[in-house]
This record gives structure tokens, C-alpha cells and sequence, in this order.
């Protein structure tokens, strides 16, 4: 902790600009549950960084931490040249977005911030670093109306004293105030309805345990935390009425790519006849992306499963691993997509082509 | 370590007496993989703990185990009087029976060395301890042969190439020689076959991590370890042609307890069309155990998943946690139960009844 405080727009947020705006600063969400620690993005490399090694994590927030380091980057550009600007604003983008792969909302606050310093070239440096300024807390505001919005649709599917299962960490660490998988449950606590939330570990990196049952505890909601081998014994227990999941980027026919394991949780609550919800605003869709074949899986290191967080290694020198980051849980296998404009039913290609009709007209 | 070597039967054998018969010796699984540790057991409290502590784990390891124990403590009684003998013998079976309620072959074998001794009662102390230090020997051998039949029936299964998932660890440590679950893998490897092994860590206690892929790899077989919530991705690329699984108790209709995860996997391994395969001696099939429903779950402590293994706690203080060490698979999703008798198939009421019928012919 250095004192700096991100300046957010409410209390709490995980991703804002340093006072004087020069800097991007993130909770460290590596040193939770531990510590609580603000760390401050200023170079190329830092944002890399702290992307790649999930300091910043969960879609959304990747998305509004991209467009702050986009923001502060273009501050960094001394070139008052508009082409020579964006040439290099390009590039700062490309670098950034090569951070992790599957995320959709990093591609997607990247080409929005470069559209819209593009939009305003004629304004100058001075004109556009304005415009990038306010595009940024439009991205976060508009994320938190989302969230609001998602919270209330997912909890319009469950009742009180429902058991919940949840996997990863899709709460307000992961995206802004309410989070998305557990913003129903956020939103239910407010209002004071109670919940039993199930949470998977997540190996390797174990942001169910560090995360999800830290955010739901300090929101007082009952949470047990369970290793991702039990979810089967926690549903056929009859103790989950329903799964919350998140969602990294879905394609246009439904297949949900979400954090590995995702989809082993899907396979379970169909035999056990549990609906399975995904979580997530509209903008995690992905029209390009025909189905979850088009979508890329990040492969991460070996030492993630070896050695990661533990004392000594718990795995025999030069054992392989497999290590994917993600998985793409089949559309067939997903009760409902609950996005800020509704929930979205099968048959999927249908019901995410009509909303993106919708969306096109009203824009 | 200590100097102290296992009498063995064999080469690398993970339980056995020291040679002056005095003190049970193992392999402590729980340093492994990074030292291996013989471990001595003398005090009725050294043998609980190892058991209760995983130190010794694996159900035909832990019977072996058990019969030694129940073998070192006779000789530790002093009693001339026979019935004053028994009576202290049965306290102590009563105690070590006591450290872990699932596993069937614990309470097998302390009440096969009970049932010997009474049987050689009027042969006095001195006769008792000689049948009794035979009995353990017997059990032991009677395992490895146990072990080398599974594996035969095993490998019939299975086509070199093959990629098999297995979870936990039903090896060599877990057992005696070849293995159940691993039985075929090592007998192929024997025999110069490949296959593709891969290993579910198993949480929270890594015997996968720790235990298969050092077996694994000791053994030259091609392994790959992978966290518990991958094994759905791994089946769904199509790497997986069979899954291979141990057993602690199997009810009288195929409902079989294993580590916490198994039932998981089988309902993966369903809905991917992979064949799911229990293996297992027939002494792990308790006839007393009408369904699963009627199988007791060990459910152990929640630092198990928080602490246990890692620099620092990974869950957030005051979480609470869920943390059984087994689960029951559904016989509905098991394609077959391996045993050194063969390969028994649905329905398993029925095939489970002729083979112990038959066993009871034989006897």
C-alpha cells in the first residue's frame, strides 16, 4: 500500500485513475485474501503485467482496466501529429490486447477507446485525451448499470433459501459494484433475503477460494467453500437449486467460454437436472465468433498446477501438465444467458441474433 | 529415514514388518514426492495416526497395513490367559478400526486377524503369534496375486495408445505391486505398451499430484497431470478412451465409495460415451451394504483445503468449508468392476450376488 487512492466512481471499485490521472491503479487481486493491496499501472509493461498475471482479472474489469491504460497511454504520447498519435496509440493497443487471449472485453475497451480517439482526431491531443478521459468512466458507469441490471434478472430465477453454486469469481472484484454470477446474490443480500452459496475452489489459481468466499463473506451471504471434486456431491445432495457462472466471451450460437472447469460444472447440474445460468453483459458476445470452436483457450504455465502457492512442489519434477485457462461449455448444456437486457433462451443463435437486431436498431 | 528396512516381500514394498518383527514399516506417502520416508510404527497411537494421517493410505494398503498393526500389538500383549488375550486384541482392532470409517478393507482385515487368532486359541500365545505373523504375510501375498489378475483383466480393456484418465491414486503405494487402478497401466508398460495417462490432482490432497504421476513417471508411462476441473476438457478433446478408478467400498449393487471427485468423473465420462471403470479387489465389495446410501462418508477438516500444502492460507479467515473424503459413484455409471475374479457388468446386484456365491462354493 503507497497511499494512492484509486479515484472510482463509488466506493470500492477495483479499477480507477490515479488523482492526478496519470496512472491506472487496481487492487491487487493476487495478494487477496491476505492482503489488500493498490497497486499503480504507469508503463507499458506494468499494464502487461498486471493483465497477464491476472492482478487485474474477470472480464469486465479487464475491459475497464484496458481502457484506463489506454487512456493513460495516449497521455504518453508527446506527438501533437494526429496520424503519428494513433499510429502509436495503435500500437500501444496491440500490446496490450496481446496480453490474454480469450477475454473479449479487453479487445473490446482496446477498439473502443482507439474508435473513439479516431472519431475525435480532428479535435487535436488535447481534444481527444478529454474524450478518452470521459470514455473511460462511460465504460465503468455503463458497467455498473449492467451489473445492476444482470443482478436484478438472475434474481428474478431464484428464491429465497435457494443453494447456489458458483465457480471462478464473477463478483465486484471481477467487474464493478455488483459483479455479474454473484450480482443476484449481491443485490438478494441487500434486500435481505438469504442464500446458501456453494463455492468452487478454482484450481489452479483458486479465485473461488481467495475471492468469491472473501466478497460474499464481507457481504455477510453464508458461504461454504468446497474443492471442484465436490460440486457432484453438492448437488446430488440436493443442497443447489441453481448455477451462477460468468462468462469470458460467448460465441453467437451460446458455447460460453469461462474459466476451466466451467463446463465439468455444466455437465453435472444437467445429470442432476440443476439449471445452469451464465452470467454477462452483451458485450462478452461475440458475433465474429460463430461457435465455441472459433474461440481461443489460453494455455498457461505448468508451475500454476506444480509448485503455485504451495511450500514445496506437490508434484514430481518433470511430470507434464496440462494447464488450459478456460473451457467452452456447450450451448446445449446452458439453461439461460442472463445479460442486462434480458435472459436469453435456446434456441441461442435466434434469441442472440434478435438482441443484437434490437441493439442495432436502437443505436 | 532411519536405516530401518522393510522386510518386504518383494522389491519396494510400501508396508511391511522390521526385522525383528517388532514394528509395522511404510512408506510415509505424505512426504512424497519430495522424500521418501520409512516410517516405523510401534505404540497402538503411531498406528492410528498413520492411518487417520493418510501416512498409509490406498484400501488394500491400508488393510495390509492394519493386519501388521494387529500383528505387532498381539505380540505387545502379555497376557498368558487366552481369553484375557483376545479380550485386549479386540480393544486394539476396536481402536484402529476407529481412525477411518470408510475403507472396508481396514475393518476386513483386523477382523481376519481377530477371526485367526480365535480359531488358534487353544494353541496358547506363542501359537497364536506365529499364525497371526502368517496371516499377515498371506494377506500381503494374497494381494499381490489379487493385484496381477486385476491388471490382466484390466489391460484386456484397453488398446495400446489408449489415453486413460485416472483419479487419486490406486498404484503400487495404494496397494501392493502393480496397483488396481494403475494395475494395467504398469502391466502394459511391463509388456512394452504405451498408452497416455492422465492424472487428476485430486483435491485437497494431491494423492494424484503426488502419488500417481511419481508412480507414473518412475514407471516410464507417459503422464499428464491435470487439475481435478480439467478432466471435462480433456474427454471433451477426445484424449480420453477409458477411465480406470480404485474402490474403498462397493455396495451389494455396485454403488461404489471413492476419493472425493470420483462420482464427478463418471458422470463426465458418461455424458462423453467414455467406458468408466472401478477396479478393485472383491474383498472391497461389502455384501452388508445393500446400496450406497448405506456407506458412511468421512468428512475431515476444513484446513485441509484453506492451509494444508500452501505458503499461506489461500481462503479467507471465518469461511466455511466442506470437505468429504469420499463420494459415492451411482453403479448406473459404471461400465464395469474389475476384480481379480473378472470383470463383473450390470446388473450388478445380480453379477456381485454369483460371484460371491461362487466364492462361497469354492471355499
Amino acid at each position: 500500500m503507497d497511499g494512492t487512492k484509486a479515484t472510482g466512481y463509488g466506493k470500492a471499485e477495483n479499477v480507477g485513475l490515479s488523482s492526478d490521472g496519470k496512472k491506472v491503479v487496481i487492487i491487487d487481486q493476487t495478494e487477496l485474501p491476505a492482503r489488500k493491496v493498490l497497486l499503480e499501472l504507469g508503463t507499458p509493461g506494468e499494464m502487461y503485467d498486471a493483465i497477464r498475471n491476472l492482478k487485474v482479472r474477470g472480464a469486465p474489469a479487464i475491459g475497464i482496466c484496458a481502457a484506463c491504460c489506454m487512456y493513460c497511454l495516449a497521455r504518453q504520447i508527446e506527438a501533437e501529429d494526429m496520424d503519428t498519435f494513433m499510429r502509436e496509440l495503435t500500437a500501444y493497443g496491440d500490446y496490450l490486447d496481446s496480453s490474454r487471449p480469450t477475454a473479449v472485453n479487453l479487445s473490446w475497451a482496446i477498439r473502443r477507446m482507439l474508435k473513439t480517439a479516431r472519431a475525435h482526431m480532428q479535435e487535436g491531443r488535447g481534444g481527444v485525451l478529454d474524450v478518452l478521459g470521459r470514455e473511460c468512466r462511460n465504460i465503468q458507469e455503463e458497467d455498473i448499470a449492467m451489473c445492476r441490471a444482470i443482478s436484478e434478472y438472475g434474481l428474478s430465477l431464484i428464491r429465497e433459501g435457494d443453494g447456489i453454486l458458483t465457480h471462478c469469481n464473477a463478483g465486484p472484484l471481477a467487474t464493478s459494484r455488483y459483479g455479474t454470477a454473484l450480482g443476484p446474490l449481491m443485490l438478494g443480500a441487500e434486500r435481505g433475503m438469504k442464500f446458501k452459496v456453494y463455492a468452487d475452489e478454482t484450481r489452479p489459481l483458486l479465485q473461488g477460494a481467495r475471492l468469491t468466499s472473501y466478497e460474499l463473506l464481507q457481504a455477510g451471504i453464508d458461504v461454504t467453500l468446497i474443492c471442484d471434486n465436490m460440486a457432484a456431491t453438492v448437488m446430488k445432495n440436493g443442497w443447489v437449486q441453481a448455477c451462477f457462472v460468468g462468462c469470458d466471451r460467448v460465441a453467437a450460437n451460446g458455447d460460453t467460454a469461462n474459466k476451466i472447469g466451467t463446463s465439468g460444472v455444466a455437465v453435472l447440474a444437467k445429470y442432476y437436472g440443476i439449471p445452469f445460468y451464465v452470467l454477462g453483459p452483451s458485450s462478452t458476445i461475440d458475433m465474429d465468433c460463430t461457435t465455441g470452436d472459433g474461440i481461443e483457450i489460453e494455455l498457461r504455465e505448468e508451475e500454476e498446477i506444480k509448485k503455485k502457492y504451495y511450500k514445496h512442489p506437490m508434484a514430481p519434477d518433470g511430470v507434464k501438465c496440462y494447464n488450459p485457462a478456460f473451457d467452452v461449455t456447450d450451448h446445449s448444456l446452458i439453461t439461460g444467458i442472463v445479460t442486462e437486457e434480458g435472459i436469453l433462451e435456446a434456441p441461442y443463435e435466434e434469441s442472440i441474433r434478435r438482441l443484437f437486431d434490437q441493439k442495432e436498431i436502437r443505436r
